[in-house]
């Protein structure tokens, strides 16, 4: 164990991160059972989106935080931009439609845990993203992107992103990747190659799961670290879920986070807050075990409340986690 | 009061009444309230949708029904074919979109009765409607059309109501029209032309409110019912809520029938289910007062169950409401 030995990111005095994609509201069904045939109870609408639960968790965390993303002139859009602007994210590049409808998705829990999904994003707000002055504006002005997989979804997502790669690696800034994809989605010729590239730019990685072994093409741990930082990775931040969280530099240092022991009520959100606090961490300066420890609150944390970023924390709130949870041995 | 002296609807044996526009999900908010920008406790998905309602309401009642529409290839489309199919309307000429999502309303009451909405219409698949095959199989066979009010909003829609009217009218068969329309609406030139050549070619008008008036062009009930018999109009039912409806015949038959005393838990859906009771009795040879009296039932039922369709009545389950039920004297 070391202090983190290099900055990997940009620190946040070059401007805020940014994520570019889907804002969505989440409306939960409030029992467990399978899909959405009959009349049944739901709560919502909460405040959701991979890019939008990262985001507002970097906020909360302290770190100088932006999107890129498109909303309905409905209440549903007034429910995620209150939020993450209550947060501290900067929204001048969320756009208002005024043709489609903010984003949603119904989901549901099974008892088993998986859960159905009755989505609306391919027709929404969510999926009308363009490079407006307001998107110049911001993206001129950022010193970190962080890409979620799901930008493979949306292509004007994906054409904005790959711009905004370019306009601040130029200018010195970094880039952060969530791969946030399965196999199956991958098997598409072109999203492998897309993939690929991204990893190629990536100073930090962010897998959970299998992602780790997709990204790298090699399917045991150490090696496809190994390959990945042979890629230009500089930083690799693991996460394991209930089984807490590793980072690996290229430098040699590393560090290990068990879990924290809590009793979870709504899983969705826990990797993008755990990244939200991570790139958040990093970019202000804290060594990676710093990092890696907060990452690791502020997904647990999220897990224990209903809605997919209510659980976000203040630096303050994760701190407060930090000192009264237990942690798996 | 007289039996019903002429039978102004073509008969049910030519073939099934059909309407054409929107089918939805209705999400309702639990408990009164203004908007949905937090957190709320919502029960749904319900089926909706003014002609889905209407005709859902005329197949329980015995009538031959069918329906043009279109729903997303979800579990909220699943909903409404589910309970359209099981209640007996004909849902060959309902398309699934693979790239649309099914149309959905949030709906939440305000504390003085009126409604809050979140709605996606015009960006899901109730708005991609089109000519197709099946639609020109079902059309040539139908043997009346219901046209609601709400077709204006859906150019597609419209399109393909014009050309049934002509097509159903050409073999005899009949249309009625269901203003829904609010005065607002029909300030746009084009909506009122289009409104007013609607009326020229209506066998039986079903209005609320001011709605006789604005098809009429006078704003006093008897001189309006005149103004219309001479534009062609033979029968008109006149929905008065809590009031009770009224009919009139040109041949000089009417009908009144106070309104039933109901606990009312959810008023959406009330006019639809009237007006798909009394199509459905009108042409299963009914006189106007007893198609009256199971419009009327048929409304104040729906409005006892939480959902803008749970209350649609079977003929059974009407007559007995009617036996149990007092009536505002």
């Amino acid at each position: 164990m070391t202090n983190d030995p290099t900055q990997t990111l940009a620190p946040d005095s070059l401007g805020p991160t940014v994520t570019v994609g889907e804002i969505l509201v989440e409306i939960v069904a409030s029992k467990a059972g399978a899909g959405f045939r009959e009349p049944i109870e739901f709560i919502g609408p909460f405040p959701s989106g991979a890019p939008a639960i990262f985001i507002d968790q970097c906020a909360r965390m302290g770190g100088a935080a932006a999107i890129v993303g498109a909303v309905g002139d409905d209440d549903f859009g007034v429910v995620n931009t209150e939020r993450l602007k209550r947060d501290g994210v900067d929204i001048s590049a969320i756009a208002v439609s005024s043709d489609f409808p903010t984003g949603s998705a119904f989901v549901r829990y099974r008892k088993d845990g998986s859960r159905d999904f009755v989505y609306n994003i391919a027709k929404s707000a969510a999926a009308r993203l363009e490079w407006t002055r307001e998107v110049e504006a911001l993206i001129t002005r950022c010193g970190h992107i962080h890409v979620m997989g799901t930008v493979f979804a949306s292509p004007a997502a994906w054409a904005i992103t790959e711009h905004a790669i370019a306009v601040i690696k130029a200018r010195g800034g970094t880039m952060s990747l969530d791969p946030n994809l399965r196999k199956e989605l991958l098997t598409h010729g072109q999203t492998e190659e897309k993939f690929a590239a991204l990893v190629d730019k990536a100073d930090l990685l962010l897998p959970s799961g299998e992602e780790l072994f997709l990204a790298a093409g090699v399917d045991t741990e150490q090696p496809a670290i190994k390959a990945l930082f042979n890629h230009g990775v500089k930083e690799i931040a693991i996460k394991r879920g209930k089984d807490g969280s590793s980072a690996y530099h290229r430098s040699g240092a590393h560090a290990q986070c068990p879990g924290f022991l809590v009793d979870e009520t709504d899983p969705t959100g826990a990797g993008d807050c755990f990244g939200g606090a991570y790139v958040a961490c990093r970019r202000l300066g804290m060594p990676i075990e710093r990092a890696l420890e907060f990452g690791n609150a502020a997904g647990a944390r999220n897990v224990t409340r209903l809605g997919p970023m209510e659980g976000a924390g203040t630096r303050a709130e994760l701190e407060d986690f930090i000192a009264r949870t237990a942690r798996r041995s």
